[in-house]
C-alpha cells in the first residue's frame, strides 16, 4: 500500500514537472507561426513528442536539493532538453541510424526531409545556448558557467558527440567492456551529469555539494544507458516509441551484448544503488533524486 | 603608385590576421591525436582548408576601431569561424547542396562519409560557445553578451538558419527582390554583421559606436553576398574552390537572377559606399575596416 501511494506520487511528480518543462519550452522555441514557419515546426514537431524529460526534471531536481532560489530553472532545464532532442534528430538521419521510428512518431526527417531535419537539428542545438545567453534573472557569472558546463558535456571530448562517434564507428569493432564503458560514458552519460551539475551550478552549489551531485549524475547516468540497452532487446517497438532491437541488428556495443541481459540488469542495480549513495550528505533533500535514480532503473520505455 | 603600395599593405594586412587568426584555432580545437582521432580530424580538414577568415578579420578590425584592451580578441573570433565552417559542411551535404568541392577540396562528406560530415558540423557549432564560454581574461558580462550576440545570428529568427531554409525553400519560388533581400539579409548578412557586433562588444563599444559598426556590418554583409552572387556567374569552379555556376543550376534567387550581372556590381559599389559612410564617425581609426569593406567587393574569389 505504502508502496503503491508513493509510486503513484511519483507519477504524480513527473508528469508535474513534465508540464512545467513543457510549458518553458513553449515559450522558449518561436511559434510555428513565426518565419520561416517551416523550421519552426519540425523543431516544435520533434521537441513536443511526449519525451520523458528526464534531463531538465534532473536539473530541477537537483537545484531544489541544493535549495536557496532556484527561481527559473525550469528555463536553464529546457537548454538539456533542446541539446538532447538535436541530438535524437540528427542520430535518427539516414546517414547515421537511419531510423524511421522515434518517441512513438516519424522521425523529423520522414516527415519533414533530410534537410529540414539536418537544420532543426542545428537550430535546437543553437537555441539552447541563447536560451542560457538569456535566462532572466541570473547573474552573468552563473550563466557563463552554465553555458560552458553544457558545451562541453556535449562536445567532442568526453561528451555527447564523442560517444555519437564511437557509437557509429564501434559497428566495426569488437565489443569489449573498455570499449562500451567509453562509448557510454560520453554518449548519454555526459549530458545527464551535466543535467544534475546545471542545476546544482544553478542553486549556487558550493563545491562539494557539486561534486557528490556529479557522482550522482554519473552513476544514475550509467544505469539510464544500461537500462535502455536491457529495453532495446526486452521490449517491443510499439512499448518504446522506437524502434526496438536496432541494437543488435546493428551490432551495436551494448551492455547485453556484452555482459548478457541478467548481468546487465545487476548492473543497473549496482548504478541505481551507488546513485543513492553519493546523495547520503543531502540527507531528506534528495528524496526526489533518489525516486528519480529509482525510475531510471524501473521504467518500461 | 600608391594604389598599389595600398593594395599590397592590404594583402600583407589580411595575410597577417589569417595567420593569427589560424593559430588561435589550432589552439581551440582539439588535436588529431585527442579520442576520437576521427571527428577532430574532419573538424580540422574543413577548418584548415586555406578560408579567407573574413568574419575573424571583421570581429577584429571592429575591436581595434573601438581601442582600448583588445588582447585576446583572436579567441573570440575562432567563434564565428567555426560557427561559418559548420554551416558550409552542413550546408554542402547531399541532402542540402549537395556540393563536392569547398575551399578548393573535396567537401567534408566526400572525404570522411556522411554521418562523420554531420557530427563534425554540430562539433564546430558546439565548440564556438565553449570558446566563448573560456574566454580568458574577459568579464562574465562580456562572455555571455557574446553567446548571445552570436546565438542569435545563428539561429532560425533573422539568423543564418533562417537564411538557409528561405534559400532552400526560395528554390521552388519566383524571385522577387523582397524574398532576395529576406534571404541574404540573414544567410549571410547575420553573421557578418554580428562579427563586427561581437568584436565592438569585445572591446566595450558604447551604445552609438555599436549602432554605427552595426550599420557597417549590414552594408559590408550585404556587399559581401552579392559579390558571391555575381562570382558565382562570372568566375570558375577552380578560381572560386567551389563549384561554380550552381545558383543557376539550382534556380536560386539570387542577385543576378533578379538585377542582372550589371546593376548587381553596381549595388554592391553603393553598399560598400554606405558602408564607408557609417563609418564617418570613427575618422582614421577605421582605415582597416574601410579596407575590408574595399577588398570584400574587389576580391575574385
Amino acid at each position: 500500500m505504502m508502496a503503491k501511494t508513493q509510486q503513484s506520487s511519483l507519477q504524480e511528480y513527473l508528469a508535474d514537472e513534465v508540464k512545467i518543462v513543457d510549458r518553458a519550452l513553449d515559450e522558449w522555441v518561436p511559434a510555428e507561426t513565426v518565419a520561416p514557419e517551416s523550421i519552426h515546426r519540425a523543431m516544435r514537431y520533434s521537441l513536443f513528442a511526449g519525451g520523458k524529460r528526464i534531463r531538465p526534471i534532473l536539473a530541477i531536481a537537483a537545484a531544489r536539493t541544493i535549495g536557496g532560489d532556484t527561481t527559473g530553472i525550469e528555463n536553464a532545464a529546457c537548454a538539456l532538453e533542446l541539446i538532447h532532442t538535436y541530438s535524437l534528430i540528427h542520430d535518427d538521419l539516414p546517414a547515421l541510424d537511419n531510423d524511421d521510428l522515434r518517441r512513438g512518431r516519424p522521425t523529423c526527417h520522414k516527415v519533414f526531409g533530410e534537410a529540414l531535419a539536418v537544420l532543426a537539428g542545428d537550430s535546437l542545438l543553437t537555441l539552447a545556448f541563447e536560451v542560457l545567453s538569456r535566462l532572466p534573472g541570473v547573474a552573468a557569472e552563473r550563466r557563463i558557467r552554465l553555458v560552458e558546463e553544457l558545451s562541453r558535456a556535449a562536445g567532442t571530448v568526453g561528451g555527447m558527440i564523442a560517444g555519437q562517434v564511437h557509437d557509429i564507428e564501434g559497428e566495426r569493432q569488437t565489443p569489449t567492456a573498455l570499449l562500451l564503458e567509453s562509448i557510454h560514458r560520453a554518449k548519454t552519460g555526459a549530458l545527464l551529469r551535466a543535467s544534475v551539475r546545471m542545476g546544482a551550478i544553478y542553486a549556487g552549489a558550493s563545491a562539494a555539494e557539486l561534486a557528490a551531485l556529479s557522482q550522482y549524475g554519473e552513476h544514475a547516468g550509467l544505469a539510464f544507458q544500461i537500462v535502455d540497452d536491457v529495453l532495446d532487446v526486452e521490449e517491443s517497438s510499439e512499448a518504446l516509441g522506437k524502434t526496438a532491437g536496432k541494437d543488435q541488428a546493428q551490432q551495436k556495443i551494448t551492455f547485453p551484448a556484452v555482459y548478457g541481459l541478467e548481468r546487465s540488469r545487476q548492473m543497473a542495480e549496482d548504478e541505481r544503488e551507488a546513485a543513492h549513495a553519493a546523495l547520503s550528505v543531502f540527507g531528506d533533500r534528495a528524496a526526489r533524486l533518489r525516486q528519480i535514480a529509482d525510475f531510471i532503473v524501473k521504467r518500461k520505455a
